[in-house]
């Protein structure tokens, strides 16, 4: 048993997200720090300027990660606490940016405790986690968990035609392959939940048990373009009338099916899009996600039906997947540590999944990870009204700092 | 009783259609001859140089419509037959185009056969009746007729940035406002169908009774958008839901009214339109036409009705009107007078409406107006696909040449 429990300096929390604030800060209170900009360069230096503070290790790696090392007793694999700086253009004061300081924050609290771990303490800031500026999104862990090619990310361009490799070098944050992530005891991300979950059960904090799965169709819808005022109703092949209903029929059966899957049809664009024409084209996305891979094999059951119905009024429907991705299950073991951290803390929590996507979903492929999320006000991010209670940030740090006790003490 | 009754040159008519549709081809055997350009004015000349030929007086008005009388016994107002010769881009060869070439058909029949008319016949070539360079379409006719203001009109912008005043002084027809359409013993105007309604029933010509009277709404939805991922189905307020909602409403009520009522949702955008985030906004138009007022104001009922439902799946709809307009009916003389021509040419037909926009319903307001109309292949028009057969060009100039010649003799 450990003599006392630590917690950390909520105050000195509140400070360091205020700071990072600035770094892109817009009018609205939001900020917009797009990956490899000025902004994130700031943000970084600073970042880096606090750790070396604390006496840490600064390394970068090829894709532009900083790892911050704080020595441990034992030169083992590090446990690891990081996240994202970088954020969507008029973003939100939390987003990836809490999980990096939440590391700061616990290292400090070390720091001050004159603790001295049993094995290294490393805070990540994993580069371009939005995909904001450069596509996709999660592309530096991404590379690293060979999801993605390094070579093809390094070509990826922003709307100004400037490539990844470009603005790395740029803001000099083009470190070294050999730097990067390799070998670690854990991964603990701490993120606010950009959804409302949380908030509606009142609960602070939740631990996260995986990612979901999930498929995205695109739909095309095809008919005929005729003068809306001169040909009857029988006579037209309308693909708006075809999408509506192709979308209605699958209302009706995604109900049916386990409550807690989701799904959106979130973009939809129609030809020739003039009012007084028929549409002969609709073209819109289903995206689904659920936990269950049994239940995403529902999902395209029930679109794949519904595409091969006879019956389109007259149209022509084909159903491409975009793409599909399993659900990542977090490491057991962490998340019951997590559990018992929170329960500690006699914080009010519950076992949750997340159903976007998180760095931490890449690098579980080869290190046990886990991910703490604390409520969001009214389910908001990616948005300038994004927000997290001071408190509930604290509660979030708290979490992961008895958690990383926990795991020094089974180390030692 | 006549001695012999007239018909037109088929060879001849086709001709001048094939020879019109040079001034613009397309690659697709189309027409694209915008309003007052280089092609327009192309056109113009030669159906200018076509009736001086026939001994006819031309005069333009300060709208560009061209007027081309030939002489009368008596010097009382005309007959007047026309359409106009501008198109859309990529048109076809036959909308607008065959009533004006109809006019000149008939002339050069009544010329051959040395028929000296009772009273004047004009032809005349309305200005920018498409709308597709200068908005709105039925311009001149609009002026002519008060609906439209004629200083507004001269400064309406193509999308270079061209008045619609500097065009017509460019290509030099910018004429006198004495020489506008004022009095008239008829207008007749022959034209395509632009709908599939002929030639579903086998028919070559239709007598119009009408253009339809119609109404078009703006109906936005507005919701919340949210992460696609992290919103439970319960905590949504999805724009598009509620949308797609509205129209199966929409749909499964208007199906039960007339038969007869043609309605559309042609135009539909969706915001932010990306497929991992809840559409907050969705706009959608929706116009419905009809011959009688009575159904116009039932799809207004309905189309409130169901914007005034308390549950729209959280989301809040509004509904502009954008416009409406009645019905206009034909004279009803003159559509006997067709009919019975048709009858006399043993070509089947029907009476039936008109769906589609047209000068002959701004000319109705203040002459004795009527249109005929000829078989549309498929129902296509406004595209290089458009067609109908010489035959039927010929079996509709043949009825307007034989109502001119009966009105001739009631005038004699």
């Amino acid at each position: 048993m450990r003599k006392q429990k630590l917690v950390i300096n909520g105050e000195r929390l509140r400070k360091s997200l205020e700071q990072f604030a600035d770094f892109g800060r817009t009018e609205g209170n939001g900020v917009t720090r797009l990956a490899l900009s000025e902004e994130d360069r700031l943000a970084r230096d600073h970042f880096v300027s606090c750790c070396k503070e604390l006496g840490m290790e600064v390394k970068v790696d090829d894709m532009g990660n900083i790892y911050a090392t704080l020595a441990g007793v034992e030169d083992k694999p590090p446990i690891v606490i990081g996240s994202h700086l970088d954020s969507v253009k008029k973003g939100g004061r939390f987003d990836g940016v809490l999980g990096v300081l939440a590391g700061l924050e616990i290292v400090r609290t070390l720091v001050d405790h004159q603790v001295k771990p049993q094995v290294p303490i490393t805070i990540v800031n994993m580069t371009n986690e939005e995909g904001a500026r450069f596509e996709p999104s999660m592309m530096a862990s991404g590379v690293l968990s060979g999801k993605f090619d390094k070579a093809a990310m390094m070509e990826k361009r922003d709307t100004d035609g400037v490539t990844f490799r470009e603005a790395l070098d740029e803001i000099g944050y083009a470190g070294d392959e050999r730097n990067r992530l390799r070998e670690a005891a854990a991964f603990l991300e701490l993120h606010i939940e950009q959804g409302p979950v949380l908030e509606s059960e009142g609960l602070p904090v939740g631990v996260v048990e995986c990612v979901l799965g999930m498929v995205c169709y695109e739909i095309e819808v095809s008919g005929e373009s005729d003068h809306a005022g001169t040909t009857p109703m029988g006579m037209r092949k309308d693909a708006l009338f075809a999408a509506n209903h192709f979308i209605t029929k699958a209302r009706q059966q995604l109900n049916q099916l386990d409550p807690e899957l989701v799904y959106t049809m979130g973009r939809m664009n129609v030809w020739p899009n003039i009012h007084t024409v028929i549409p002969n084209k609709v073209v819109f996305t289903l995206e689904a996600r659920h936990k269950d891979a049994e239940e995403i094999r529902r999902v395209e059951e029930i679109v794949q039906g519904i595409a091969t119905m006879e019956d389109h009024e007259g149209c022509e429907v084909s159903v491409t997947k975009l793409w599909s991705r399993d659900t990542v299950w977090f490491d057991e073991e962490i998340c019951n540590q997590l559990e018992q951290s929170v329960k500690s803390l006699d914080y009010p929590y519950k076992r949750m999944v997340s159903g976007a996507g998180h760095d931490a979903q890449f690098l579980a492929s080869y290190i046990p990870s886990a991910m703490v999320f604390v409520r969001s006000k009214n389910g908001k991010s990616h948005c300038e009204e994004e927000l997290t209670t001071w408190e509930d940030c604290e509660k979030g740090v708290n979490v992961l700092l008895e958690t990383v006790m926990t795991m020094l003490e089974k180390k030692a």
